[in-house]
């Protein structure tokens, strides 16, 4: 029987993924229908973006699962109405690979202190190095599968790493610490944080007064996770003080951030527009169609989101 | 017999090397002597910053070796009352460590296109993330100690790489190519450059106005290298014409860069002050000490200067 496919996602969104998900479907060899209406009681799989305007899945009464377009499923994970599983995107090719590229990238400019030579209008020539990557902790809040590619890039260029998860996960050559007790004990000595945890009500403001007042001071802030991970006021009155060095934040609260945002204009912060990493079109089809074709196959979906957990 | 070895270079180098040489030495079991002055016909090795007052070689008759502090030799290996052999500095764990930090840094800094976030007066939310860097080819001229170490580097975080060498150096997974012809089949794909070549005649100007137009639009060169790799006036020309995309300079024909030098403000320039690597006294001491312990134990001298080539 044909898999009927409902692409739920802003308009833009089909345009992108139109042809790859043509592409990677058809290489499963199923019998599917792709399209952006259905009757929703014909539908089997709803590849999904939060901002669609599918919100009540109630009358969905065929659907075998919903596949979330991106890593993060907040915007999904609470809706009453979804009954089925839910999987989010884990897609080592394109999501993980940008990801790893951003935060290796703004670590090391953390790390090497270019922006002082980006602007530079009194044209200083300071030759002070900077200590080598061995001698600067990066400490990796939310051990996952982005949190573990971006450990295992940075310990390649000589960082020691620190992971901090829910869970213990090992990982030769890293420090791992588990848990609200081990928060702690992975910021102490980490001169450069790196926020990769999910929107969750456990995981809103990880970073406050008391956890960044636990960091070296000079510490900086990288956030490519989530907005709420972060107390804002206290993030902005830590590096006031100097206990922050800088934060580079690609995330926030309100997206796009509100041009009154203090962000915006504070000399310590940088703000990145939510482009740390993009899911893919061309891999991310991939990832989809193969998970259908599993499910069909009675393999079981992968990367199913634990509705409980929020995440 | 006691090996008396020299410290020649400026004071302020004496305060850094003292301790590490003497514990790096202390290790290799010799009987020596470590000094800043000596009557030169008792001199063993010269431990040699070229810009130190040891400007003529005759008086030391005793003299076995001269072990340059640096990577680049230029300042001392066209100096004609040297006889003895010249070595120069190759530590993977401190000097060629830190290029890789920073060519990996600048590479991902244009990669990702960072400086526009970094400074964004505007405030602007652009949500256009960069491409993979599978899809940025990096050219890196001079594929020696460093060239190969920074390649390396990249190709794992997934930059397709190419590389330049006088001699043919295959490595697998880069593309490398060889001697003046291969210079162009380097260049024809590069979105981005580096340059560590040694500065000898032969590579004097290695981009020019010829070479730049051979690299697709809007290009970034990246100089790690020594300045006279570069015809500035060239490169300030193409950068104008919007050939060349941006160009980060960490050497100069002149050092410190004068204050009016056009570099200092073209906005398309990041200036930095000579520090992409800086030759690190613990590692380095231990490299030249066990150099020192192997030409005496009849072994060889390790990192010799190929006197003819100039590097
Ligand atoms: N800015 C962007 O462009 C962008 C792009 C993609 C993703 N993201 C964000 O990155 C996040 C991480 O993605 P991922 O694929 O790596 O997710 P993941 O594999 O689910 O990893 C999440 C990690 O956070 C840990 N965690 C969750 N709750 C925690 C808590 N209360 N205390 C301590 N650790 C906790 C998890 O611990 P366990 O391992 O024990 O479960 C896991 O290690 C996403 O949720 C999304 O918000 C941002
Ligand atoms: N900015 C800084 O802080 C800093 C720090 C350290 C070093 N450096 C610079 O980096 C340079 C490279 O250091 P390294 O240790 O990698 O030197 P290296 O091992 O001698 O490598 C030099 C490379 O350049 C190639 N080469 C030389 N002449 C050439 C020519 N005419 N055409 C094509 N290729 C040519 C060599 O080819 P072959 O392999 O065939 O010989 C070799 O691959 C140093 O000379 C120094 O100027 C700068």
């Amino acid at each position: 029987m044909t898999i009927n496919i409902l692409f739920a996602a802003q308009a833009d969104r089909w345009a992108q993924y139109e042809a790859p998900l043509t592409v990677a479907l058809n290489e499963t060899g199923l019998a599917y229908d792709l399209r952006t209406e259905f009757a929703p009681g014909d539908v089997d799989y709803i590849v999904y973006a939060p901002n669609s305007e599918v919100q009540d899945f109630t009358p969905y009464t065929r659907l075998k699962a919903v596949m979330n377009l991106w890593a993060g499923v907040e915007g999904v994970v609470k809706n009453q109405t979804l009954t089925v599983p839910l999987t989010r995107m884990i897609d080592e090719n394109g999501l993980t690979q940008g990801m790893v590229e951003w935060v290796t990238g703004h670590a090391l400019r953390h790390h090497l202190e270019m922006d002082r030579h980006i602007v530079n209008p009194d044209h200083v020539w300071d030759h002070t190095p900077p200590p080598l990557s061995k001698d600067r902790p990066v400490t990796i809040l939310g051990f996952g599968a982005l949190g573990q590619a971006c450990a295992a890039a940075l310990l390649s260029l000589g960082f020691p790493v620190t992971g901090w998860s829910r869970s213990a996960h090992p990982m030769d050559g890293v420090t791992t610490h588990a848990g609200a007790e081990g928060l702690t004990q992975a910021l102490t000595d980490a001169q450069i944080v790196v926020l990769l945890l999910p929107d969750t009500p456990a995981t809103e403001n990880t970073l406050n007064a008391q956890s960044l007042a636990q960091l070296p001071r000079g510490a900086v802030i990288i956030n490519p996770g989530r907005g709420p991970l972060i107390d804002d006021a206290a993030l902005l009155a830590a590096l006031d003080s100097g206990q922050i060095g800088h934060a580079t934040l690609d995330v926030f609260r309100i997206e796009p951030l509100p041009q009154d945002d203090p962000y915006w204009t504070h000399p310590k912060v940088t703000v990145t527009p939510h482009i740390a990493s993009e899911t893919r079109p061309d891999s991310a089809s991939r990832v989809i169609a193969q998970n259908i074709r599993r499910n069909e196959a009675g393999e079981g979906l992968q990367h199913l989101v634990d509705r409980s957990a929020g995440y």
